[in-house]
């Protein structure tokens, strides 16, 4: 995942320390420039921040100095605020990331567009032997329900066949990929008789389980929204458990604005208007069928299951 | 590029006219709906529109009507804005378009975040097996001076190697994603013993050479500004060959609009401070050398370039 | 709110008529161009537009075709879009707007980042002496329970004194206005004396109740993001009044979307984790009060009156 | 400008300091809180930031650690990248700043729509009597040549008259909101039989003069756009007072970006693909004449000023 010198560098950075008339949050403060590790070659790492949750708080009162009162009256204000989609004060935090990711986990993320990054540049430097292998329990079949979705686990022979072909193919575009290039993995020039085809061309053989690495700058509202989607069952595995991380993140950085965000929002639910009267009936002690319900069979089972009915 | 049943479904869309009480742009109406292609595989259609250069004129005076006058006039006004960069007006203006392209051109092409896009999704689909490769013309190798750069183009063994590997490798890394998915091209089942993995992990397999497509939207204004990205020299030859169709197509829509473009943005130069007084010495009759210009070599070049020097 | 100028270019516009190979919303060529008047001099024009409910399943589709099949699986695929929050479709269609607003409502309004603004400038032109007054059944006093919203209406005395105040301050700002730019009503000069104060200064004398005008336009997505916020009964009633015409435009534009936006936003509610907790305590039969719900008052008081418990 | 409470807020804050593991700005941290004024009521307190130069090239490297080498290869790459439009590095730094400005400025200030901002509610608190008044110097006649500009400063009795009527005026309307209101300035009910009106309608009586204030965060490359745009001499001088104290706090902040920022943007100049061919002509030692120039009498008058044709 990370080379000795990297290791160094990072090593290095979270040694030196200075002072700063900003706001401070210690939990960030604690695993500052470290490389938290996502799957099998991944990290996530948190760069560099603005504000806390005093910043939201602050924000929201337009105040002269911090704009915290007592604890309590904070908290009550961020849930408010959350509940009632007053965004604008949660986009005055800032988070920036330093991340190492699938290509393919890089396109769904980057379709998040308030957002700034900066991507390692294949056109410009070479791109490093590291491919993403699914762990085993993620090597899933595809559902015959949801054209979107996963079903059971493939196990023995189909499993194995699978790991052989990923494996190989990744290898094998690798290696041609530094055949391209005219190069060894130390660089060297391999044939003085060829030229080397253009990095920005050669690269195209590689395939998308290829990690790629950028800087990413959010502001805290951004960065909830992002975690909403892709923190979701209904995401892919890969890109979740970058959310995961990112909600360990979150957690650190603004405690208060992290526990609204698990109320009303990751653990929330959104009721249509025929869902309402559905539970209006039930609540009324009458009897309401799929039928009679004007739900979709999809929407049907949703509400039956979050409400245990 | 297009199967039998598309071009039907293109054929049939451009049959059908109806009458509206918008603006019509002509130039668009005539290659409404027409796959343009672009590279090997891709293409670029217009599949709909809002406004012409009118609706520039219109929003900068806020006028009741068409807001136009003489057509003088409103080309004085369009460069003007053009070049006061009064942007906003630009920005009244929109163009949608169906694309196909590489994904590593797709890559690229998303860094632009004003814009709305909806991509084919590999996750729900089984994608084509179509992958861009070079025109022997643009396989060029390395640039030893620009480390973004390309150089002269590979000829005799080394061109024949290159093309034979990407060539293969596509083609293989394709088979082994059917394999994965346990189909074969026309969707049947493989081997009914085995599972197949699910299209959101076996779409991993395919290399950034593979087209993917999407629906792309974006006002006039952003629009101008991808050309002069993506237009430009520096741009890698991939994406500026969509560009290339991107300004034909900007023509037909905004002539006067394009015109003030190609004056103002494409032709034009920036002149750093330096660069200015560089050029009043000059003209003033007075000798300036490299060295005591003030500016980097590579800044130096430019300017003698363009001026001629 | 119109001049007979004014109303000659807007029914000249409505006249002409053309062909185009675009989708066409009869529903807004029906009223394209025409001044939907809200409030005492404001209004909405729509001025163009692009797509239709079709766009939107053409563009989840990818397809090349018109995208659409039966109405009902149209209709089907809006609200599972709708439902799971795939926002990307709804951003290919595209509404342009004329509106005259107070500036006060401008402000409000100009919150919406992700549109387009062409506005009326008052350093480049005089301002007309139209400024709003509230109905008496608008002139409400300061709630004491939200410090954001309105009490009882005002009568008698007061409303007059209100009603004075407001309109006779607002007749002496623009007649200072005027002064101050040494013109009469018809733009003559006053005094030939005086060199009259440069408009970008004049119009500071002027109250936030005057009435401006601009070129608004933005995608459908936001379009609704702009409604669920603004049609809202926690919105000052002034922006509603424009909220509720916006509304009506869009059920003609994309009646199976707006159908859609009823059911899964502006008609649904939002519950956080503790009231999911409540409900399914109540649905399993079991009591439940405010102390032991784990909600605030506020929200407590939301969901007995959402639910009628 | 300060009520004693604000000042000592101010002074708070400023006195409490913490370690941190993130870049630190020594420029940024010595002004950090404090108001520094800006027209006759205004201010701009930088509230918190996050990045300096260093974090610019760190994005621009992908880097581990600080990313910084020495400083004449950092100021070369920063030099490069503001040169070539990559725009993207210069966001991964961000400023948040407390800004008190008059409505008219605001209004203008608002459409840099990438910027976050969290104003005070007019609908929610009642706002001070402070109001913006021209200092003698700037109360300039209207233009006749450019419809948007300024003319020779009003004298005599002109000016006085002109300053009467602003004073005046805003006192006027100033004395009356707090009637409708019903309160005293120090918030004591007037009189007990009123009810007061709504301060969201209230307000509307009060002119564009008047202060408002407000939470304003934007990245490091937005803050150079509106920079851009603002310090510009077509730009009103009332935000132009501001953008002038802007520009001093980017130089407090990143030197080495401001230096190039100046070098490439603010001193630079754009030449149309006409005026190019006019200075190569000259240059050539060939007499080019406004006539057989192709360009405006504008562009031309703008091109020989710049190089003292």
């Amino acid at each position: 995942m990370l080379s000795e010198s990297e290791r160094g560098e990072i090593a290095s950075v979270r040694e030196s320390e200075e002072k700063t008339r900003r706001v401070v949050s210690q939990g960030l403060e604690d695993i500052l420039h470290q490389a938290l590790p996502v799957l099998d070659h991944g990290f996530i790492r948190v760069v560099d921040y603005m504000g806390d949750d005093s910043s939201v708080v602050q924000a929201a009162r337009v105040s002269y100095g911090r704009g915290t009162r007592k604890r309590n009256e904070d908290k009550g204000l961020i849930n408010y605020l959350m509940r009632h989609h007053h965004t604008t004060p949660f986009e005055m935090a800032e988070i920036k990331l330093h991340v190492k990711l699938p290509i393919f986990v890089a396109r769904q993320w980057i379709r998040h567009r308030t957002a700034s990054v900066n991507e390692y540049s294949a056109r410009y430097s070479v791109l490093d032997r590291e491919f993403y292998l699914p762990q085993p329990a993620h090597l899933a079949s595809q559902s015959s329900t949801n054209r979107q979705g996963r079903n059971e686990v493939l196990e023995g022979d189909e499993a194995e066949r699978v790991m052989r072909l990923l494996r190989d193919d990744a290898q094998m575009v690798y290696d041609h990929y530094l055949d391209l290039l005219n190069e060894d993995e130390s660089g060297n020039t391999l044939d003085p008789q060829r030229s080397g085809l253009a990095r920005e061309l050669a690269r195209m053989n590689l395939s998308v389980n290829f990690y790629t690495q950028w800087y990413w700058k959010i502001d805290l509202h951004n960065f909830m929204r992002f975690l909403h989607l892709r923190a979701d069952p209904h995401a892919q595995y890969e890109i979740r458990a970058y959310a995961d991380t990112l909600l360990d993140i979150l957690k650190r950085w603004v405690p208060l604005t992290a526990e609204a965000f698990l109320e009303h929002q990751l653990g929330a639910a959104h009721l249509s208007a025929s869902a309402i009267k559905v539970l209006r009936t039930k609540l009324a002690g009458q009897e309401v069928s799929p039928e009679t319900s004007g739900l979709s069979t999809r929407e049907w089972n949703e509400l039956t299951a979050i409400f245990s009915l």
